[in-house]
């Protein structure tokens, strides 16, 4: 393959929009590229990855305009997608999840899958820098036929990136992405989310010892279905067998999962490729056993509600607070609340009836 | 004092309406009872406790003439609220919390303070004889002059207790309660919501060892401003030195907390008394040192803050769901989506609509 500059790579593969590369030479080449819902579920459901990636970036504009036309996209593409599993990938910084990524991905793509893999990460402000970055630290599976990688949309709450991730995985999956990959960092909030969209939960973790000094957090630990201890080679290995064995006690002390699924702990080396089909064949075993006891279709339909619920309570805000009556009064009701001169409560209901009468 | 029959005495406290003790009798007094704003700002001025209780049955009903009426209660009340120390107390069930509180709020009594005890609890049922239970388990306490108790309402969800015991607090302080207890039961959600709501956050743990063993998460354990080892008496007392040390080794794990208070931990037992004035000793000094920091006031115009934006959205989802086109509606919707015929955000859309534009 010849070497190609990396931008031209990017815009080749539409990972962000030309303009944000040059201004002024792309704007015409991006306005070029606009196309009609049907040609974008065409491309999509013909899996071309520069469709697909062009579709995501509807997902993440804040154009109105862009939006409507992502919600139709999505809409004609449900019918589309493939069965799949979703699985959600986690660990704290250091913890080696690019690498470990890249060597999974591997692993699963020699079986015949198509890989998605996305990011989950509001804190991250991606900027040109770190998707080139991204892209680099998974260099093989990112040049990969059958994978498909897209980092997290930069600047937008926990509730918008995660939403964007929801449906960016129903692009993914219409686009024959059977196996969707969703990395987080591990240390806050967005474990919950993404928990909220996946099936299987992997939590990687480094061979030393005890998950204070990891910075992961008891609830991340219980929603794992996988702990893999990363960097199982050369010196580290015999730790690495110990923090196994600390995981397991550990996994025991909480309540068994809804699923009948007994979480596991592995250890694996990215480096050595150590681990990493046993971790595949678990998720594989996961797949089998909550598909037959029907908890895989149950568990699917339960978070489809909670996103039915989580999304009318985003649109209910979003409208709400982007109201021009109320964004000319919230800050002084907001002042007067602070001061203490004025109830939340009626602070809120002087706001309401602002909205709702006007 | 002469002995009355316990039911008489909820009556006369105006804990529930009498109504619910006997229909046919009271039906009447209760009607009798029925106050202008004006009388129960006065009384609540006063510091009639009947008249408070009856106010805060008001902000607990679900009938939205008597929330009309609350709030304006709570409004006119807001000017008269006392300076106050709001005190979050958790625990297990089992750690002694009611006679902790009984002995706990004693020497505050002695100091010359006025006391309210309110609780949240959205999972306990409360019917009339967990009340009683409750009222006999701070026996002392609950005839005590300078105390208002009060258990959780029973039967709404967090966000609804959590708000009623918000507004319940503006209450209590308009009534010159300078110090209110808001106790929780230490396993889930409450804690965030309570800790959103007081200034000083107390957990009590037993002398046993191990955080995982009383059922205490990471996060709640980060939240407390001081952990006291309850039950530190007899045979125990070894082990509640143990424990303490534990929790001071935990504690230090911790990022340090913005009020510029260091995390303490102390043993006490509600049994012999002893630790207990450490304790209120301790509050009093968190207290004047985030007065003098600035954090005192900036904490609680931050809360004030963060109820305004929690009482918007709850009124929105509350208006939402409550709506007769959505009730309609809602359950068709939510099947579509189950099934995956529908993505849950096209379903918001078709909801929001159906919403706004009728």
């Amino acid at each position: 393959m010849k070497k190609k500059d990396p931008k031209a790579l990017h815009i080749q593969k539409g990972v962000v929009s030309p303009s944000s590369i040059n201004p002024n030479l792309s704007k015409k080449r991006w306005k070029r590229k606009q196309r009609s819902v049907e040609e974008y579920v065409k491309g999509i459901k013909e899996g071309n990855r520069v469709v697909l990636s062009q579709a995501i970036t509807l997902i993440e504009s804040q154009r109105s305009s862009h939006q409507e036309l992502a919600e139709q996209i999505i809409e004609q593409c449900l019918p589309f997608a493939v069965p799949s599993i979703r699985i959600g990938i986690t660990g704290t910084p250091g913890v080696g999840k690019s690498t470990f990524i890249e060597a999974f991905g591997q692993e699963i793509v020699n079986q015949g899958h198509k890989l998605a893999v996305l990011a989950i990460d509001p804190s991250s402000q991606v900027n040109q820098g770190s998707i080139l970055g991204d892209k680099t630290r998974m260099q093989e599976l990112s040049v990969h036929p059958s994978v498909f990688i897209r980092p997290s949309p930069a600047g937008d709450s926990l509730g918008g990136v995660a939403r964007k991730t929801r449906e960016s995985i129903a692009l993914c999956e219409a686009a024959g992405y059977d196996v969707i990959l969703v990395e987080t960092v591990g240390v806050g909030q967005s474990e919950v989310a993404v928990h909220s969209m996946v099936d299987f939960f992997l939590l990687l973790l480094l061979p030393n010892s005890g998950d204070e000094l990891q910075g992961i957090k008891r609830g991340i630990m219980e929603m794992a279905d996988l702990i893999a201890i990363n960097k199982a080679d050369g010196n580290a290995l015999n730790s690495a067998k110990i923090a196994r064995k600390q995981c397991a006690n550990a996994l025991h002390l909480f309540p068994p999962k809804t699923s009948g699924w007994i979480a596991q702990s592995k250890i694996c080396s990215a480096l050595t490729k150590v681990g990493i089909p046993e971790i595949w064949e678990s998720i594989q075993q996961y797949n089998q056993q909550t598909t037959q006891n029907g908890y895989y279709e149950s568990h699917r339909a339960a978070q489809a509600e909670y996103w039915l619920h989580e999304s009318i309570v985003y649109q209910l805000k979003e409208r709400f607070f982007k109201h021009p009556h109320i964004q000319e009064k919230l800050h002084e009701i907001e002042g007067q609340v602070k001061e203490g001169s004025l109830s939340p409560f009626k602070g809120s209901e002087l706001l309401l009836k602002l909205f709702f009468d006007k």
